[in-house]
């Protein structure tokens, strides 16, 4: 069955303007007809349409089930965006099929583009969470300072991990430091690298540095196989 | 320094019409000048440049580095194209990035494209493998019907993996599944998912049906997880 996004459903029993248009104009459903609803906090409501108006469908919520996150340690990806933003768009949909908790894209020194469109990656997130069955929407964060991310998981007891470019400051292998289950905090340097004082700031906030293999990775590779790393050893591990 | 796909460079010490053009009308690079050319084989040739035509750089070969390919088993995958091409062609950058040895875009019944641009998903992988610092290029099959496949990995010792979306099926987890470096073939079915028919057909050719977790990922997003899972088992317990 389709599914649309309303993350006010329970309190208002309607969609927003994008998904009721979606719903009423693009899938022709009408009153009566049966539709599920994800509110992006791991509730999913299957509710009968009352009112198909295509700028705000109303429903009635037959029944309600809670679909949590399937992995268990919370995932933060830290990333400075690519110069081309259909990288970054690309990633945010795989890390949301994959799995992750929350998203923050970087201000860094060399970072090749300053700013993404939050809108456009919300509504690529909204999509990738209904098209890979989940109920759960993470949390996407305005990009962020590099300096003020840091401060932010300075105590924090999540292991904290850096992957970078430079072949000169020893690295472990990720698949061999990740304790499996643990809460995770991955951060990816830009296309142009880290500066020598940033490497020295993240170091000082207790991120470890660290490597995907003997691989030249793109940002947005690395930041998808470093997720995914933490996925997998926590399947093969639990 | 910048490197350069020459697949021939060992006997005809030049470089492809393609790359030439790229080394002496984008990169302006003239007589004397030093490159690194790759063969796509394992090679990596230090050159000087003896005459910088664009239709076909002569160089000198000044050295010769074997860089094998870094991960140990053979690793093949095959998957069913998808309705847009683009995220095929993410596909294949992607698993060049980080490593496979034979990629083969299968016909199924529901394939939803029947055909891939070879030419197209070569440039991919050739820029692909010079990005990551490679110098192996994986063989790319042209699109082979599932049956032909099947046939020719009846008897390989291969593990056979095969990935499809029928939740009635039981499957394992690939993550708990692989032997760690061990030769690997990973199928992963069309968009609108196997026929019944050809699921026996995989079955009754040895492939055991898995899992990437408890999501439902993109046929593309499948196909990159699954590889991801070979390398990381094979670098957490190697």
């Amino acid at each position: 069955m389709i599914r649309f996004y309303g993350p006010d459903i329970r309190t208002t029993c309607s969609l927003p303007e994008g998904e009721s248009s979606h719903c009423v104009r693009v899938l022709r459903k009408h009153e009566g007809d049966k539709i599920e609803v994800v509110d992006g906090r791991g509730g999913l409501y299957r509710c009968t349409i009352m009112e198909a108006n295509h700028k705000g469908v109303l429903v009635k919520i037959d029944d309600e089930i809670v679909l949590a996150k399937n992995w268990a340690p919370n995932i933060t990806v830290a990333v400075a965006p690519t110069k081309h933003s259909d990288r970054m768009e690309w990633l945010i949909e795989k890390l949301v099929e994959i799995g992750v908790d929350r998203f923050v894209p970087l201000r860094c020194e060399r970072s090749e583009r300053k700013e993404l469109k939050p809108d456009r990656l919300e509504r690529i997130a909204i999509s990738a969470m209904k098209q890979s069955l989940k109920a759960v929407m993470p949390q996407i964060d305005a990009t962020t300072p590099l300096a003020l991310f840091l401060k932010e998981f300075e105590s924090s007891n999540a292991q904290k991990f850096v992957g970078y470019c430079d072949d000169d400051t020893p690295r472990q292998l990720l698949a061999k430091s990740y304790r499996a289950n643990e809460d995770v905090v991955i951060l990816i340097g830009p296309e142009g690298d880290f500066t020598p004082g940033e490497i020295m700031s993240c170091s000082a906030a207790g991120f470890v540095a660290v490597t995907m293999g003997d691989n030249r990775l793109r940002t947005e590779t690395a930041a998808l196989v470093a997720t995914d790393t933490i996925h997998i050893l926590n399947q093969a591990l639990s």
